[in-house]
């Protein structure tokens, strides 16, 4: 693995064609934002360029989609946009290990799988990196990659609030706008609107909030019967994690969802005191030092004895957040 | 009146002392910004100055006052700031209706009671144009400053959300960081964090909510009964009206306060399509374009009706928003 620059990295896929770009699974603003803006700069190169993703995109990110019509190509060179770990590709897990040449990333626990890997660990999203690698390649800023890189940056912050957003942030945002980016229609379509069967299930979680730890502890439980009930799905869950935050006092944000064959999962919230990638490492998980996540192979109700036995801990013992980049 | 322009406004400042800042009944986030960051800023430069309220601050803004302790001296020179009428000077306006020198605003519904009118309508906060005159005084904005008006800035944008959000006034925000405004500590105080007692009253506002027109309206309720339930007072409740324009769907978001006297309140949130000060000025209201509010002396069962027949006149009117300045 060899770490590399924005100029270099700009002047490798100058000279790249045919190049297949990898989305993590589960994907998000950041990393569907990453893939189809430099999907469309590469082909506005004259280059053969798609982008993949190893699950269903969800239909609010609809307006990412290039209109631009992708030739068949078979891919020469493939490169992995905000996707720290090759765990992370999921079914594409199998067919592209080993294989990825090139990674653009702002996750410090990137383990560097790729060739060559350019990551900006104080970008606030990996789409501000490339927005720089695009800028870098000459290649016009238009409206529609305008509006995938925003989309990445604005998601990631979720809307400039965390503590990862610098003036830096605002500054690209500002110049996306300017190129064309609507921000006040992405914002809405990614924070406000939400369809009457989320509002029901937010409204069953937040019913059910429980409080530990002198309420420093604040945990939702997702069930599949909850669901059912409320005529959502877990793909809309997205926004609920941060409700646990919300709580006066609440240092650590915990939502335990339940899978369909049983299994669980975990995000995890946390405020400057708490490191909530630490937290995940512990069961294998990992991400941001406020925003986490983890799986199990057990239900729930077990995984969320595990996990407040680990908070606990991490409370009582005090450690405070240090800069932690995973080997 | 006379509309003067940033470098006008600076240059009379300059010659001004003993200043009385004047900031809106109800205070928010950008009326308070805007007054201790102008305050802070003529004390730097050697001016008496304060800042007043008809109101109550809310603690959560204690961070916005000045550590320079504030020298007593009579009022020579009058400011208000994000004021748009004098009526929302509140139990003020008895002493200084008539008697204001100089306003900084941004509401196109101004009505121009000030000598002097610093009127910049398409900044999404007062606070933008409070931060030009503020340079344009040549006076150094330093992190106390920085914070008052970045606080301004978040506020009036629901945290760079609202369609009001321009690319200026992201540049603004970076710069305020770059000054050393804390942005991830104020979004938060201003935008996370809320007590359990809010948290529990908005769990009764969601449980409450109707919808209207098919579901083009939606409609929250808080009443005494509510606040008294949920440990909360109707100071807390200036996030509520959001929660309104969340779901899917819903062009036009009301919440009626039922207030301690018996008569009420509605706060209105819209999307593009209904103009909310157009709304509120059948009532004698005013505000923004997706934002305003307006007073009933009736109860809130009464002015739940009224307010519903104008809404849905409104909708059915099909009348598109448009570029509305008040007289």
């Amino acid at each position: 693995m060899k770490r590399i620059n924005v100029e270099k990295c700009a002047s490798i896929l100058k000279e790249k064609d045919n190049i297949l770009i990898l989305t993590h699974a589960h994907p998000d603003g950041d990393t569907l934002g990453c893939g189809f803006a430099l999907c469309r700069a590469l082909l506005k190169a004259g280059k053969k360029a798609r982008v993949i993703c190893a699950d269903e995109i969800p239909k609010k990110y609809d307006y990412l989609f290039c209109d631009i019509s992708i030739p068949d190509f078979e891919e020469e060179y493939i490169v992995a946009v905000d996707v720290a770990t090759e765990k992370l590709l999921g079914s594409l897990e199998k067919q592209y290990a080993g294989r990825v040449d090139l990674c653009i990333d702002h996750h410090p626990s990137n383990t560097g799988y790729a060739d060559n890997l350019l990551l900006i660990a104080d970008a606030a999203a990996a789409a501000e990196t490339v927005f720089k690698v695009i800028k870098a390649m000459r290649i016009k800023v238009d409206k529609h990659i305008a509006e995938c890189l925003f989309t990445g940056i604005t998601t990631d912050t979720g809307c400039f609030r965390f503590a990862s957003t610098t003036s830096n942030t605002y500054r690209a945002a500002a110049e996306l706008i300017d190129l064309g980016a609507e921000n006040a229609k992405i914002n809405r379509i990614m924070f406000e609107q939400k369809p009457k069967s989320l509002a029901a299930l937010e409204r069953l979680a937040i019913e059910g909030m429980e409080f530990f730890c002198d309420e420093r502890i604040c945990l939702i439980t997702l069930t599949q019967d909850m669901y059912e009930k409320s005529g959502s799905s877990e793909e809309e869950t997205e926004a609920i994690p941060a409700l646990t935050r919300q709580i006066e006092g609440v240092e650590i944000g915990l939502t335990i969802r339940e899978k369909t064959d049983g299994t669980s999962k975990c995000s995890i919230r946390t405020y400057d005191s708490v490191d909530a990638s630490k937290l995940a490492k512990n069961f294998g998980g990992g991400g941001h030092k406020q925003a986490a996540a983890c799986e199990f192979k057990c239900d729930y109700k077990e995984a969320k004895k595990i996990l407040l036995d680990k908070c606990r801990e991490t409370l009582e013992s005090g450690e405070t957040v240090e800069e932690d980049v995973w080997e």
